[in-house]
């Protein structure tokens, strides 16, 4: 399998995760989106959407949307399982995981900040309007979450933890005040402890920078 | 079954489509996100996260997020499926779901367009930021989808399309410019013909205004 990747995109670091705590083998192919080079003629026959990850299979299709991408590595390498068996305890792990992919992640990409700064924005407000998508969004995570199991929803890292552990990158790049968020920066070291979560960090990428 | 619903959040739009093609019968409590019942004591204990959808079960576990929601009711109710068996199938319909799951709505929510209004932009500004990123979305979807099928994927309405039609609500609400997507307007069509479609539609619903 081949991943087109950025080496700070969230979804791609959610997938990487996947990948490697699955222990499948891939080739990375960085994709430079500060450069554009998501939008080259190449590329978008890969990825019509123009965005990272792409996971692209032995057989030639390709895959695109990290959390389409993570559902189909749970269910054709089931161990060890991102999900609970049970369909409503999944039901709660995959709402924590999705706080962070469509409550958080979307107002927070590079399109986003660019599309503020065209509206007149200055990097100042773009850093305070992501940050408080975060603090809101993170706050909820954390209610969700049960008392007791050492990542968020078990003894083992799951769906959720794979969402979180890169948002949380992002908190810590923006200069996020974390207080109050004990659970989740315990979480975010012991994930940091696993070598998936560390071989799949973005400085532990070909094209970190 | 309740759903806790609001007549025009297209989350809940997309769950009430899919427990009225499952036939699976439920009671709808509106909450009213104008006045802000979703930030009500009573609601939150329900849902911590103070948003719409909200599924109570009748062993009285709550669920949240739209998209887990739907996960959920394709594991306990397979019958019709929303997701073709074949898992990289599967993933591809799950990635068009997830353009608008991800790459449009969490953009144009009522949350988003009040944070704007705080930010000094006028209702003109938020109707353009919000029929922009529809604009790109809802062209992305569009080539996401093979040539052929009657509904996005297949014959039959499936996850993408449950996505699509919500999406298309508030795309016509706000005006946008839907030339050049007659595919997604022609799946609309067909959609909006079918009982459970119709029977979801923002206005047949109890708290329509």
């Amino acid at each position: 399998m081949t991943l087109y990747s950025y080496w700070r995109s969230s979804a791609a670091y959610r997938v990487r995760i996947a990948l490697n705590l699955k222990t499948l083998s891939y080739e990375t192919v960085p994709v430079d989106l500060l450069r554009g080079a998501q939008s080259s003629t190449a590329y978008l026959a890969r990825n019509p959407l123009g965005r990272v990850p792409t996971l692209a299979l032995a057989d030639g299709m390709t895959l695109t949307q990290s959390m389409a991408i993570l559902e189909y590595l749970e269910q054709v390498c089931p161990e060890p399982p991102l999900l609970p068996q049970d369909a409503a305890q999944a039901a709660q792990v995959r709402a924590a995981a999705l706080v962070i992919a469509c409550d958080i992640h979307p107002l927070n990409n590079l399109k986003v900040g660019r599309k503020l700064q065209a509206m007149g924005h200055g990097q100042e407000a773009v850093v305070a309007w992501m940050t408080d998508w975060m603090t809101e969004g993170l706050r909820a995570y954390a209610r969700l979450l049960p008392e007791g199991p050492r990542f968020s929803f078990a003894d083992t890292p799951g769906l959720a933890d794979l969402c979180l552990i890169p948002q949380l990158y992002n908190a810590h790049r923006w200069d996020m005040d974390l207080s109050g968020l004990a659970r989740l920066t315990d979480i975010e070291a012991r994930c940091l402890d696993l070598p998936a979560f560390a071989a799949a960090h973005p400085d532990a990428q070909p094209d970190a920078a």
